[in-house]
């Protein structure tokens, strides 16, 4: 998603909040209309564009069906069609909420979340039936026991169940409340109740995004590590549990990465891209392969260089607690960190 | 359960919550009334023909002592006995919930959660009882400071019971509240417990839940790994192994499960049931104890064909992180996967 | 703790909550009266009778001095005292609820609790730290904002963190709400704070009961692995192996564990009692070191036989997930199983 | 953060508290105005005095931008500066709130935490942004269902908002809700999503804090196992095994580890510092590198001595649980405390 869509979301989504903001639409309408014209032009123009793309390449229906290209035109039909039809353009507009829905393709945790919900879609349905269950059972009876004394709050099995969602889910508005004993006695039932659906509902969703997590990591990992020749006499076991132990981190470029002074806890692997040592007198630069920071974890606590990235890169990094473990299992690979690690004292001695 | 039992459930159900909603009720109260007999009549209908079934069987104790048979029996005849002890209708049907309670047995997840209570049930009870001791000091407390000031919300401890529920549960109705100093930080003290008692019952129904899982999902697989000719040659400790990385996946008939173009990232075997290969120009189909999709972890991105379910079949997936895995400590299956590959391709070009 | 020590606290602690109900006392203040004044007596003979044993064996300073000791003695002396120092008897007998605390020791999950708040002491009181530390800015930045226009609600910082403790926790009485713009800002702020902090006390609870779970069943557990001689051929690491698979079950006598024509997914070892096999035509009885439900295991899927303690018993089950991960990695185990199975075949049939 | 500081701290706080509550501060004003200057004097002071180090080191603008830099010149200006700016002195005086902060550096728990917010910042954020997409689309929906009924509560989009977050939160004041059968259905499913925000974050959190305490624990063990000079023979592969086992207690002089006739479920190693154990008829005092209460490991369930620090001291805590695991793995570590334990009952007798 680029800067400027970005901008407009938030341009218009704000022009669409403050338009329902009396005194201050009533002191700045103009303005308010030409940015809800000009966001409006614009995702019209994107939605256009992305159109034309996708018959171009020929793949009009896969867009078209997906949920992007549902965002796409909602985001540029709905306010034009409802104001067509004669709606009031206060309310029209508020249709403009289909535009803040286009940032969501673009936030790389949703695809995790998503498959937690389906991968975890039985356990979380078990507990939906359980909570609708205590749901109705709860409406019935508190309808049964309060209805005469309170019938303004509890006249109707749905009155009733407003009242059972806010007190379930431990909201509790406070507007409808039993007074019979009775009503009470279940009341805290149902909150007691809510508590437990709750826990459920947390240990179902922690367990299902520890499992995702650590899949995500590996999955992002392996391709790179596979690229690093320092891993490359590791046998394809030994890469998996290497693989598990390091971290990928994404840099633009010109980010500082290490900082001379600070204390360090990890060493970094460059999988692509090529980092700047800023040593006193001269620069060296490491490419593809090469490792850094390793000092910090043999012994040397504080960064002894600045190193900055060049251009985008793709970093690997190993713990200090991991990198122990890795020396622990794999004693080799300790000797060639230390080996270099030797060399470079000396070199810049 | 059967799919018209549960659109009678939901019928049932709903035309019983109408009855309690005045204006819809007294717009349909023919619909409503024949809607709800009509249910009935299934309910009894229903019941009568399991009774049946279970004294053929000579097992008819077993099933009337049993979850399943009690709510049947409430089911059919909770109604109609409140009809003739001469309760008004509108209550009477009310006793219709139980017909809901006729969908539990079918959720498949709701016995996986029973584990987990009668496992855990030690921990659970200290949180309960840690929550009521919290509960009742704190109602004796606000009672002995409050019930001068406000005798219509604390005027006795029940009533200050009713408090205290709401507030450690962190539901929090508004309707009762201390106002002397001394009050209100006691009530702060029973809020901070209510997270605590909170974080406790989580912590422990996710720990549970992640076991459960874990073992549930073991079960399901172990029967079909071992029918897979493929993991056949491993030995028992490997086949335990491999079991925890698989996932079984349950298909009907005619369902797609790789759709060409599509990126994947993960193989299946057949344990049970037939798929067929829309190649292009021929159909091939795999049946028990074959593999498909394994050409997406072998480094093609892309699935390079349509593969759909014949008939009721039952597959075990093998995600790409677990597929590393699993080549890394067997290689000779990663070899057989490798040359079937092959094989494969070369058939097809 | 004796059944006739819970009777003393249950009917005391309810007594004493009559004693606050106007027309229940009014219907029955003789009973109540007599009954609390019983409790009473009970408590203060429990209590002479223990200092006089911890007088007996030495041990006088240790008992008093213990938290049993406090709540024994808080228990017998509260509520006399009250009564001399002519505070009015409904006051008094409030006191009563130190009773309460007499069933906290023999709660056993309560220990557990214990070594999990002591051990994530650490972490626990920074999220404590945290919170105070949000409320106190909260209440400061409120107060500044909503005392001019909500003095009633937000007249003093101390009246502003009673809003914003029930915020904090996402209680939300709502008897005190911001009304300025940035005054609801700010709420917002902390109200998604305290999901925040509720997450973080809810996760290192949870981390640390699921540590404390596991250490908590294998301390319970080793003692009677090494009881069974079926596991004395193994050597310490099996045995702390087999542990981690094995649950202690304590059972009393006359107990039934396995119903004939059930369904079955574990077998049990007999670690201290004694069990009886209710075979057609005869009663086998197995002592300690023996084991039984292994055909469940080995591919017949429903008991066989009704099975039950003849004394009290503790049993070590076996679940059929890890009995399988146990065969295949102690296949020698595995062969004593089968062998005997097929023995008890072959003898029953 | 010297304990001077933290009183400071908190009476400056309790006293800014103080001079917001109007009838104490009437009766106090002469103390409350005093101590307020002091410690403002004492944090100017603290401020000065650190400036001059910095300037001394060097290392000024390091220290004039960190946390604790801007913390300590807020404290020693906020307050001077507003009440030269002619604001009131009880609004000026609160902007002491800055001096609760310098309470968070000495937090040991909160870098861990920090570290937690960071690695799982990714999925933190697709969090948030699910919670800001249900929140606005909330709003707008009930917004144009409810503006109409009810213009007081719902009358603009950003009042919506005030509800909207109120209810996804689940803290539900209650001062504002929907009346509409519509508005409430949209409104029982935003605390439905409110309930799975509330566990989303909760596990993500729950999953990176168990990750960083594990880690945490390792790093603080490591450099102290090393010292160790009993685990010196173990290969460091064995060494990264047994720190995965211990636990660092750091203690003062003079604290009690073991009492005598206490049951014992532990073991200890000295990494630094010195101990006293309490024989009868002489003191033995055991150095770095040494271990003690073995016996109620091998059997002996009661400590038979006391043993106390002598000066602040570091020892590693090996669990009952983890003592096996331990024998099991490395036997000959076992046969090391075993014939040590034997020589100390010898010697004892």
């Amino acid at each position: 998603m680029t800067k400027a869509a970005i901008a407009a979301v938030i341009c218009g989504v704000a022009m669409m909040v403050l338009l329902t903001v009396e005194p201050a639409y009533a002191a700045a309408h103009h303005w308010v209309d030409a940015l809800l014209w000009a966001c409006l032009a614009f995702f019209v123009l994107e939605w256009a564009i992305r159109l034309r793309h996708a018959f171009g390449a020929g793949r009009q229906w896969a867009y078209v069906c997906s949920f992007r290209g549902f965002v796409d035109a909602a985001s540029a039909l709905a306010v034009p069609i409802a104001l067509a039809a004669g709606i009031s353009p206060r309310s029209a507009w508020l249709l403009g909420i289909f535009w803040m829905l286009k940032v969501l393709p673009g936030v790389r945790g949703l695809r995790q979340l998503r498959r937690v919900l389906v991968l975890e879609s039985g356990p979380l349905l078990s507990v939906l039936v359980i909570f609708l269950t205590v749901l109705f059972m709860a409406s019935v009876a508190e309808f049964y026991l309060e209805h005469d004394v309170q019938p303004a709050g509890f006249g109707s099995v749905p009155a009733a169940m407003w009242w059972a969602v806010a007190t379930l889910t431990t909201t509790g508005y406070g507007d409808v409340v039993p007074i019979t004993p009775l009503g009470r006695i279940i009341a805290a039932v149902v909150m007691i109740c809510g508590l437990g659906v709750f826990g459920l509902w947390t240990g179902i969703l922690a367990t299902g995004f520890a499992a995702e997590t650590r899949r995500d990591n590996f999955l992002r990992t392996w391709e790179s590590v596979s690229k690093v020749p320092f891993f490359a006499s590791l046998g394809p076991a030994a890469i998996a549990d290497v693989t598990h132990m390091l971290r990928t981190i994404d840099l633009p470029a010109r980010t500082a990465i290490i900082r001379k002074g600070q204390a360090g806890d990890c060493m970094y692997f460059i999988s692509s891209g090529e980092v700047e040592v800023d040593l006193p007198g001269k620069k060296v630069t490491l490419g593809e392969g090469a490792f850094f920071g390793e000092m910090a974890l043999l012994g040397n606590n504080l960064r002894s260089a600045n190193i900055t990235t060049t251009r985008v890169s793709q970093l690997l990094a190993l713990d200090l607690v991991d990198f122990r473990l890795l020396m622990a299992r794999h004693p080799d690979l300790g000797e060639t960190i230390d080996a270099e690690a030797k060399r470079r004292v000396l070199e810049n001695k």
